[in-house]
């Protein structure tokens, strides 16, 4: 397998909607399909759908944990990153990632896209808070090829 | 100096409006005159002008800084913490406080209203972000009493 | 008062043999008299005897705590920063000091000193690890003297 | 693939002795032969050869890197985490790692042998600091041996 061209991040709640999760994990098998790495922060919900998505088309998966417990990450990251950050840790998933694609989400997610976005990394959202400089797309494969197109230039 | 009763951040960006300017040195006095310490990012602009007010009404000032360097701290900082964490910064900033003024702002602020949020913090704004969930006042003295109204329940 | 020429952090342990105390008490001490502020990690024994030296002579205290509780912090802390960052507040300790006294001290001190000496800041050791690099002295008012002495150059 | 049995830090100096990349190549073949990741600071020296010795027996590896810039990894990295923390990574390899091999070095190691010790975690040792609770081996092999021995208890 060759190293992934990009690293993009999917961030979104660890108690997700059903079609939260129906479009994360859309999004991780899209972000594999292109060959990009996955980035997330481990856990369950939009988080594991992602990682689900990803691994069942062949991709890589990187989960950057809030604890100290490696065990607390969903049995679809590769490489799971026990930080004991707790929210700091979204930090850390913004600078890991080149770009950022938000499934809904509360205020964490919110951190994310600001951090994102402050960072001057391209933030593609599916249902998520109205920030201007957040593309915003109807559905999980749009999000991918937003986020490439702008990587690309 | 009896310890502050509380430790209020002010939040706002660094290229600062003058509303912004006015508004952050009115609250930083408000803050000061509650008898509770200020913490900001230490910088410039919404952060300096916050600190001026509150060193002029007798306060004690703390200013979390994104560099190494403490020297980047505005000249109102009493205690300066150069922390080399960029950004990541914000994240102690919110953890250093029991609640938070955004004051106008870009994503730097939107981030430290987030990661507020996601604390369970209360958030008070000042011509900032339209986030539910952040208590929105028309001007400084309102929001410094918003915020002291929350934590003495 | 006028602002501290410079931070001198005092690191050891939390739970401190009655030597440590008075060497830290005395550090503190002369740390406020030489008008340097005070950086330590904020909680009990060496941390606690160096706070108390530094406000019984007049100085500004400084904890960085590992917790995202303030009420962590010891009675003589002027700005209690609480980070929720555990040990990795050790870091921080470090990067807000210009230099570092170790007093006694296990690997907490131990990893302060090395990110301390890693940084290329003066350490100055009183009964403290025997790690190159790390000037050892008797005592606490030799310790002041050599930290500055460091300083002014 | 299936998932790795546990995560081994290698932690050594980024400009090295060649008998310290020769032992931090076989360091790493070893872990990845016993089945179990590979996590270090990701730059070169003791990373790079780590890296490589893994790679080359089929593990994989996670790379911690200081800066903002994911090209700072070295080629053998999977995973390639920039953190935009400086030394304070540090901090990140010891926590998603359950025990730490340190070959030669200098502060930087002895910064994450200290944080690894006090986190409680087995440290072993080729060639590196002396320090009270590391377990010194005289080669490679019965490092990864030394380190799984414990892991198994």
């Amino acid at each position: 397998m060759p190293p992934p061209r990009a690293w993009i991040a999917i961030a979104g709640p660890g108690d997700a909607a059903p079609w939260e999760v129906e479009a994360a994990e859309e999004a991780g098998a899209a972000v594999a399909e292109a060959g990009c790495g996955l980035v997330c922060g481990g856990l369950g919900g939009v988080m594991e759908a992602a990682c689900r998505g990803a691994k069942e088309a062949g991709g890589m998966t990187v989960g950057i944990l809030p604890g100290d417990d490696r065990s607390a990450a969903n049995r679809f990251v590769d490489a799971a990153i026990p930080t004991g950050l707790g929210e700091g840790r979204n930090v850390l998933v913004v600078r890991a990632a080149d770009a950022v694609i938000a499934v809904g989400g509360a205020y964490g997610t919110l951190s994310e896209i600001a951090l994102a976005l402050k960072a001057g990394k391209r933030v593609v959202g599916i249902g998520t808070w109205d920030i201007d400089g957040v593309v915003s797309v109807p559905e999980a494969s749009a999000a991918v090829e937003a986020v490439l197109a702008d990587l690309s230039t």
